[in-house]
């Protein structure tokens, strides 16, 4: 359902207006009086609120408000809303606090009112808000004491605070808004809603958004941002990186806010764009807007000066973009308008005495090398620069062939005018090299999260998995029956006989092929090397009747008779390769999760693993490797050969699949998966189900 | 040599002044003559400079000038700073570029420059330099436009452009200095003598420096930084943290810039603090001049509302700080203060509504903690909040318990008033309260640091190594050969011996005893296990005579028969531990260097090394060992033990002493070096030695 009526209604009741100084009811009464279309106060216990007349309950209106703002006491919420969806209203804010942030008996009490706006299909934006602005349309159904400038951004915060920050900041910054949201506990509209509303909205050209958490739908979430992420820059600052941040955001909204490295993986899929303070959020927000994305990370800076050069070029770097590497003809190019004593590479140091022709000669000639994908214009005001006349001429250039160009005029009063005209010309302006240098890697980042976001469709596309019977009974999977389910998926593993006495192993083994390996068959020890019930490399029918003697008397020792239901026999893999991890488990808010990483012994150690959400496909699967240190390894090291990338790619793929598909695997770890140049193998896989 | 002549002259000659517009010598003459003690204009063409009578040469001068200041073309440079050491001055400052950063001619007459103050006894600042300025006795000996204003600071850049974007800055941002020195190329005067002088000046706090390299003499600017830092904080941003912000800086001052790696550990163990953009080091300036150090990394928040702490809580967690744990008493004692919904936990949410008076008592309250290093109050100017009264009560506490006190007033216009308070109050403030997390662990930081340097004096205090007899010869040492070297120092190594044919292999192996290892010997070969030249796990003789043949087969098939003499047999160590590199070589500027790590075959992949000037004792071979990955899995993982940390500790004092006393050992790597619980051993060393 549409959420017009929120952000341009043609009436307002506001439930809970007063006159009362100080109270939040007059204080939005106050802002809504300046919103042209009718406005009514409702109070049982009042004729009239600040000279309009008053009504007693929303069934006495003169006619049916668009919008009902409520400030009225928790308790009294659902019979308001009721009664407003009763009416025919359709789109209610409440402001009112008192509701799951506070315990059992609030959450009751906002199921109640949830529950009579969906009997009634009224849309809820609260409750514990600060309430909405449409500075478009006058409208302030806030508390706020001031009005948000009109601008291009749609702002949705999830902390009613930050948004009183924000607003005071954004008037001194000259920061104007579509919209300004303050979205409270998200009952009912949450992130999938906004983002498509403003997904549609003319006025907006892109959302900003504080996270405390996704909300109580992370998929839609997802969703949405797939749909609109493309057309308008989503950019989010989400707080609880950390596990002590999230506990102080969860304490404040009363939500659940699930592992932090999820939410990144499923951003960085669908096309958000994720950034770590307030100042890079607004930054963003703006450069999106007003810029082209670069097409790769190679940035040119053009410079009065080498110093400020290198600080763009260390940060440039260290962000994880590169320096362009120029072209012959480039560098002859500027060699004719530059003099002579010119750096000769990137950065470009036209030099401190340069003037504005041959600044922008050197800027223009730069950008036009095919190795560079955006620009950087530095200036520092020395004794010859002129930085105003400088800057109109690089403003005059604006998007150089196509490409994205930043500037940074560095000083304070002798650069205020010349930076004043770069950003009436769209170029975006930095007081610090650096941080615009920064500012571009986030353009970068951002178009490979576009790309990511496409091939995340692409993939949605085309989930055909192999169909799978799982056993019915929940629980812990054997070794050999979890490879069993990963065969049939199509991913290649180490054959595996359970043996439950000696004489089976001894067989086994035989029929296996010496050397094998035996591991301990347990129903309850699940990290079987840690209490020896790993033996590797057994090469005749004794060293196999020896190790299944020792395993048993290891794990009965120390976990009882229990613990030992035999072994499982398999072929020893001597070939040398790259041990991998390949798992997946289940997220509270976002369903399945993948994970791949280094493997092996050392897989606690290094903590290099990246998430990711299913399915993949092919190319979807690279990208996602290529986010681990491990990867290096399987490209190959010291002129060693790579491993098979295609059969990896594929088993990443079909693993994706199969997660996507059995919504019963609740945890699946291959570790190791054996990567070689001649394949890829699962050694040791675990699998846990829900009952069917 | 005293450099108070270049701040606090009592006489000046500018050679070259002039009255023509737009030039150096007009500029700086301009500025001089606000200098209130005699300044004379040297120029051979004029009779007067700006109504001021002109002198023809520095020995036509009424007297010696204390100060001479020099802006004539390089050519002329020599024969100028000759003759002021003739007549009696001892410091000049040369403005005049041309020199080394233009080529070999130049470099030649910057020689001759040198030679000419080395043999009077001049001292130089530059060439090639903005000049500098003392604020506080009115001297401008710069070409910039504006003065700077008297403070605190002792601001040295390597980058003259920066230093003007910088004044300007300044002058916006209310920043005042104690000097501004523009260090040109460094010639003469480098780090360490400014970092002396502005040591021992009363009216500098702290020295913030803009580098490019750290100069001709790395190691006196080492040795300048341990007697100040402890002192007077030393805040250092150096380009060149990549390879190619390094070539930028490099092009431009015609300097070498070294591994930036090398100084980032030098940097640490002498007390000085890097910081990567030029916000942060005039912040670090201001904070630790006027905040004492936390004892640890623990910060509490106090603030009155949930977003903006959990803002600061990620920012903290992610720079490497901590949240800090309150005690239960400390909860007690804010549950009487606070309403009953308060967070209950750090960060300390008091609540929207707080006043003045409830958040000062919560503030004092979560200060008193022990577990508590320091203390962020975030405010966000909400409905209720009255941003100035709480302001003024918080900046009464100042400093509470001793513990550093930052702040964040969230906002523009309605916290301007009590940002301005809190700052008069010597608590600094920040837009925003990720900043002020991220303030406080740089400040945790230089803590750190300053232990570092304290433990690096004590280091250097003893010394003692044990005395080793190197080989006369220079170049690759074989593996028996630097494992004797190593094992005289005192470090464990595994009995290696050396075998010219195979039954020399044979007696070797069995005299070891069985398993043994067989490692290829040869003179040009180092890296034996890319060739097949490692072959383990030999458990009688026929293994060790098939190893032999396969050895000598493909070393010679692949590099000739001069590629093979032999072999080095050593018993194979079948123990579990963790395989470290340790290693040293030798960088131009800072001279040895020690390197440590994950070791084994995952070393290039891993790349978890950590950097450090010797010699260590006992306390840096910790703190230097904690910076590492692999640390980690030294403790013992998954409930296994530790390894032997002293016997690990001592092996790296040890050869951080050997490493130190021997100017010779060009290259060293123990790779690998098995730690275990029970002891340390190196199993294969390399050694490069420069000719005796």
């Amino acid at each position: 359902m549409s959420l017009t009526a929120f952000f341009r209604p043609c009436s307002i009741a506001l439930v809970g207006a007063t006159e009362r100084a100080g109270s939040v009811g007059r204080s939005i009464w106050d802002n809504l009086r300046a919103f042209d279309s009718p406005v009514w106060p409702v109070n049982a216990k009042r004729a009239e609120v600040g000279g309009v007349r008053a009504f007693p309950d929303l069934a006495s209106l003169p006619a049916v408000p668009d919008l009902v703002v409520i400030v009225t006491p928790a308790a009294t919420v659902p019979k308001i809303v009721e009664e407003a969806g009763r009416i025919g209203t359709r789109a209610a804010v409440v402001i009112s606090a008192g509701f799951k942030e506070t315990g059992e008996a609030g959450a009751e009490l906002e199921a109640r009112v949830l529950e009579a706006a969906r009997r009634h299909g009224v849309r809820l934006i609260g409750p514990n808000c600060l309430g909405l602005m449409n500075p478009h349309a006058g409208l302030n159904a806030t508390f706020a004491t001031s009005m948000a400038r009109p601008g291009r951004v749609a702002f949705l915060s999830q902390s009613g605070a930050l948004c009183t920050a924000i607003l005071d900041w954004s008037h001194d910054q000259n920061v104007g808004f579509s919209a300004f949201v303050s979205t409270g506990a998200m009952a009912d509209v949450g992130w999938g809603d906004l983002i498509r509303h403003f997904g549609q909205d003319a006025r907006t050209e892109s959302i900003v958004m504080y996270m405390e958490s996704p909300g109580a739908d992370a998929v839609d979430f997802l969703a949405a941002a797939r749909e609109v992420a493309a057309r308008k820059p989503i950019v989010v600052i989400k707080v609880g990186r950390t596990a002590e941040a999230s506990r102080a955001a969860a304490s404040h909204t009363g939500a659940m806010t699930g592992s932090d490295a999820v939410l990144d993986a499923a951003l960085r899929q669908n096309g958000v764009l994720r950034v770590d303070t307030i100042e890079e959020l607004f930054d963003m927000a703006e450069v999106l807007a007003k810029q082209p994305l670069p097409a790769g990370p190679r940035l040119a800076i053009v410079t009065n000066a080498g110093g400020p050069g290198a600080l763009a070029t260390d940060a440039l770097v260290l962000g994880g973009g590169s320096v362009a590497e120029l072209s012959q003809t480039t560098l002859d190019a500027l060699s004719v308008v530059l003099p002579a004593h010119w750096s000769h590479h990137n950065p470009v140091d036209v030099l401190g005495d340069a003037d504005a022709s041959r600044f922008a000669s050197a800027l223009r000639i730069t950008a036009q090398d095919d190795a560079v994908d955006g620009v950087l214009a530095v200036l520092t005001p020395q004794a010859m620069t002129q930085p105003t006349e400088i800057a109109r001429a690089v403003a005059a250039i604006a998007h150089p062939s196509g490409k994205p160009l930043l500037a940074s005029w560095m000083g304070a009063q002798s650069v205020q005018e010349g930076r004043a005209l770069l950003n009436a010309a769209a170029v975006p302006t930095y007081d610090y090299p650096d941080e615009a240098a920064k500012s571009f890697v986030r353009m970068h980042e951002h178009r490979t999260r576009l790309d990511w976001l496409r091939e995340t469709e692409n993939a949605l596309c085309d989930t055909a998995a192999a169909s799978v019977e799982l056993p019915c009974e929940g629980g812990l999977l054997s070794e050999a029956a979890a490879k069993r389910v990963l065969a049939v998926a199509g991913i290649p593993v180490v054959e595996t006989r359970e043996a439950h006495d000696e004489e089976a192993a001894v067989a086994a083994a035989r029929d296996l092929g010496f050397p094998v390996v035996l591991k301990l068959l347990s129903p309850t020890i699940t990290h079987k090397s840690d209490c020896g019930g790993v033996v590797l490399d057994l090469n005749d029918e004794t060293a196999v009747r020896a190790a299944w003697q020792g395993i048993r008397e290891r794990a009965t020792a120390k976990h009882g008779t229990a613990a030992f239901a035999g072994v499982t026999v398999q072929r020893m893999i001597r070939e040398k390769g790259v041990e991998l991890i390949l798992g997946a488990s289940q997220d509270a808010q976002f369903g399945p999760v993948l994970l791949f990483g280094a493997g092996g012994t050392l897989v606690e150690v290094m903590q290099d693993r990246t998430l990711a959400l299913p399915p993949l496909n092919q190319a979807l699967a690279r990208r996602w490797m290529r986010e681990t240190r491990v990867f290096k390894l399987l490209q190959g090291t010291r002129g060693g050969r790579p491993v098979d990338f295609a059969a990896l790619e594929d088993v990443l793929v079909r693993f994706s699949r199969l997660v996507h598909a059995e919504p019963r695997l609740l945890e699946v770890d291959i570790n190791p998966l054996l990567a070689t140049p001649a394949g890829v193998l699962a050694l040791d896989a675990r699998m846990v189900l829900s009952r069917a």
